[in-house]
C-alpha cells in the first residue's frame, strides 16, 4: 500500500488502478481555484475556502501556493489535520456543543491556532464561560445568521443577535464577527436568482455587522458563501470574506444550479464494466453507491442525473447515459429515459469514468484522490484524504 | 488513538464519545445473528453470511464463535482482509472483470484460500483461461441467476446458462454452481409476498440447477438469498446455501418490508444537539449524511423515515421524531409530518442516536463501532471496520 501524502507514482497510468478508483483532474482544479480566486480579488474580500469537500493537504496547498491561509473546517478532525500541516487561521462552521467548544480550545491550547468557533444562541454563549476556565484560551465566535431559511442562524432583526453577543462577551470570550451561508441558493437554476441570493446574503450579513456594531459589538470579520453565491456575488460592499469549498471540484448539482460547465468537474470514479442486460439497455459497471455516494442531488433538479453522467476512460461523456441505479458494489448503465440516443457498445472489462452529483459526497466515499490531467492516463500523483471526526 | 482489534474500552462510556460516532448493540447483534443461524439450520442450508454490511472481524467472529466459516464478500479488499484472518471459504459475489479475476485468483494462490467468482457471460468465461494461465490458480464461478429482473444474471431457461457453464469448462475452470439475490424483495411488505419472492428465488436456482445437472455439469452449489427471502423462506429443498448481510444490524427499510421490529436494530449514530428553530419545530444536531448516509431508502416505503429515527441517549425512541433534512454535517430533527405529536426539549448538549434507513450505508460512513449493550452507557469494545477496494 502506497501512503505517502502527494508523491508520485512513477510512470504509473489509470489503467493499472483497481477499479473503482476515485480520479481527480489536475488542470480542472486549478482552473477552478483560479476562478474564485480572482472573483474574491476583485471584489475585495478575504477567501476562507471550505475544506469539507476535498479534505486534503495536496488539495489545500494547490489553493494557498504561497503557504497556508485562512480556511473553514466542517470538523475539528480536519482542523486537527490542518494544524498538523501548518494551517493556524481556520473556522469550524458547524454550531458549537459544550464537548465540541472544550476540545476545540484544547486544539488551540496545544498548537496555538486560532479555531474561531459558532453559536447562535444564549446557551451556548453562557457556555462558553467554562470552557475558557477549562481549557484556558479564550473562544473566537462568530454569530451564526439565517438569510434563507436554510438551516440554523438568527435573522439580522432578531433582539437576540444583540443578546447572544452581549452574553458572548459576558462569558469573557470574544465576538469574531457575523457569519451566513446562503445554503439556498443550492435549489436555484438561473444567473438572475443567483446573483439575487448572493446580493441578499449580503444584504443579511451587513445588517447583522451593523447592528451589533451600534451596540458596541466591533465585529471585525463578516462572512458569508455559498459555492453559488460566492461566484454570483457582484458587489460585496461591508463583506469582509468569502467562503465556499465544493468550487474546487464542482458537480453535476452545480452544474443543475447554473454554476459551471460539465467540463469544470474535477472529480469521478473510474469504473470497469462487469456484465449487461442488452435486453433491458443496461451496463453493469463495478461502481454502486459505496463509490458515488447515494447523493440523489440533481433529481430535483430539471435534469435529472441518476446516479452520475458517464463519460469513456478517457472523460468523454457519452451523451444521455447516465448511472440508473445504483446498489452497493453495482451501478447500472442506461440510456436517460426519453432520449434517443442508444447505448455505446461498452463489452466487459471496459473502463468508463461518473460524474458526481455531489463533489463532497462522492469524494467521501473514498481514501485517496489519483490525480490525473486532461486525456492523459498518466497518474501524476496520489493524494491522500482524512475522514472521522 | 486507539486502533487495536477488538480491545477494551476500560470503564469507558459513551458520554467520553466525540460525536457523530457509530454504535453497535451486541444483545441485538447477538440475536439477529441467532435469529437467521436456527432459520438456517431448520431449513437444512449452510449459511455463507455476507460481510458487506459488517466489514469488520469481530463481528465475523460473532457470527462464528467456533471459527471461520464459509462468508460472502463484496469486495477483494473485504478477500483480502478477511483471509488474513483465517477465513478460507469465500464467495466475491460481484460480477467478474478481467482485471479482478485476476486479483482474485493471485489472493488465491498468495494464501491459498478458496475464493468463488461470479458471472453470466459467454465473454467472461472465456476470459477465465487466460486467468488460469496467468495465476496457475484454477478459478471456480458461480453462474449469476435473475430470478427477479433486479440486476444482472440469467434466466434459468435462459439458453445462455449452459452454454456459458460449457464455455467456463472449456476455459479449464470449474462450475461451482448457481446463484441467486432476490434484491426485489427490498420492494416488498407482507409476509406473503415475502414467502412467495423467497419460493419464486428457490424455484429459479433450483430450476438452473437441475438444467445445469442435465447437461452434465455437477452444479455442487446452489446459492441464493436477501435478508428478507432468507428470513421468509419456508423451503430451501434443492438449496445447498443462503447468503444475507444486513439481517446482522437490521435497518428502518427491514423493518418497513416487514423482517424485523424496530427494536430489532442494532446500529446507530450519537449525535450532540447543536442549534434549534423552535418557530419551525426544529433541532440541529452534529450528524447529517457524512455519518448517517445519503440513503433514503425509506422515502418509497409506507412510512417514510426521512434519513432516520430519532432515540434518546439510552435508545428509546422518540415517537414521531425524525430527521427530516440532512446537511454534510448537520442532520434537522422534527415530527413527522401529519403526527400529533410535539418536539421532545433537547437542549444543546443533550445526545440522542438516530437508527439507520440501510445499515450497510450508515456503517459505511465509519471507521469503527462502539460496541455498547442495552441502554448502558459502559463502551464494551471498540471493532474497527476496512473499506476500499
Amino acid at each position: 500500500m502506497e501512503t505517502n501524502l502527494g508523491m508520485r507514482e512513477g510512470g504509473k497510468t489509470i489503467h493499472a488502478l483497481v477499479t473503482p478508483s476515485l480520479l481527480l483532474d489536475r488542470a480542472r482544479l486549478e482552473r477552478n481555484i483560479l476562478r474564485l480566486a480572482e472573483h474574491s480579488r476583485k471584489l475585495g474580500v478575504v477567501l476562507r475556502p471550505h475544506m469539507k469537500t476535498a479534505k486534503c493537504i495536496d488539495v489545500a496547498r494547490q489553493v494557498f501556493p504561497s503557504g497556508p491561509g485562512p480556511i473553514t473546517v466542517s470538523t475539528i478532525a480536519e482542523a486537527e489535520y490542518f494544524a498538523g500541516h501548518g494551517f493556524r487561521d481556520m473556522t469550524y462552521a458547524v454550531g458549537l456543543s459544550p464537548a465540541s467548544a472544550t476540545r476545540a480550545m484544547e486544539l488551540c491550547r496545544r498548537t496555538g491556532i486560532d479555531l474561531k468557533l459558532l453559536l447562535d444562541t444564549v446557551g451556548q454563549a453562557d457556555s462558553l464561560d467554562n470552557v475558557r476556565t477549562y481549557t484556558g484560551v479564550t473562544p473566537s465566535v462568530f454569530i451564526e445568521l439565517d438569510c434563507d431559511d436554510h438551516r440554523g442562524g438568527l435573522k439580522p432583526d432578531d433582539p437576540k443577535l444583540v443578546e447572544v453577543a452581549d452574553r458572548v462577551v459576558a462569558a469573557g470570550a470574544k465576538v469574531a464577527g457575523v457569519l451566513a451561508h446562503a445554503g439556498e441558493s443550492y435549489c436555484l437554476n438561473t444567473p438572475d436568482a443567483l446573483v439575487k441570493a448572493a446580493e441578499n446574503e449580503r444584504l443579511a450579513t451587513v445588517r447583522a455587522a451593523e447592528i451589533l456594531r451600534a451596540h458596541g459589538h466591533a465585529c471585525p470579520i463578516v462572512s458569508l458563501g455559498s459555492t453559488p453565491t460566492a461566484l454570483f456575488a457582484e458587489n460585496l460592499e461591508g463583506v469582509t470574506e468569502v467562503r465556499a469549498g465544493v468550487y474546487m471540484f464542482f458537480d453535476l448539482v452545480q452544474h443543475g444550479v447554473g454554476v459551471c460547465a460539465i467540463d469544470d468537474i474535477a472529480i469521478s470514479v473510474l469504473a470497469t464494466v462487469i456484465g449487461a442486460k442488452p435486453e433491458k439497455g443496461w451496463v453493469l459497471v463495478d461502481a454502486g453507491w459505496m463509490a458515488v455516494s447515494r447523493d440523489r442531488g440533481t433529481a430535483n433538479q430539471r435534469l435529472d442525473q441518476g446516479y452520475g453522467v458517464v463519460c469513456d476512460e478517457t472523460g468523454r461523456i457519452f451523451e444521455d447515459v447516465i448511472v440508473c441505479q445504483a446498489s452497493q458494489e453495482h451501478g447500472i448503465l442506461a440510456i436517460r429515459s426519453g432520449s434517443g440516443k442508444s447505448m455505446p457498445e461498452l463489452p466487459v472489462g471496459t473502463r468508463i469514468r461518473i460524474l458526481p452529483n455531489h463533489a463532497c459526497a462522492m469524494a467521501a466515499q473514498h481514501d485517496f484522490y489519483s490525480v490525473v490531467n486532461g486525456e492523459s492516463p498518466e497518474i501524476e500523483a496520489r493524494w491522500e484524504r482524512i475522514r472521522g471526526w
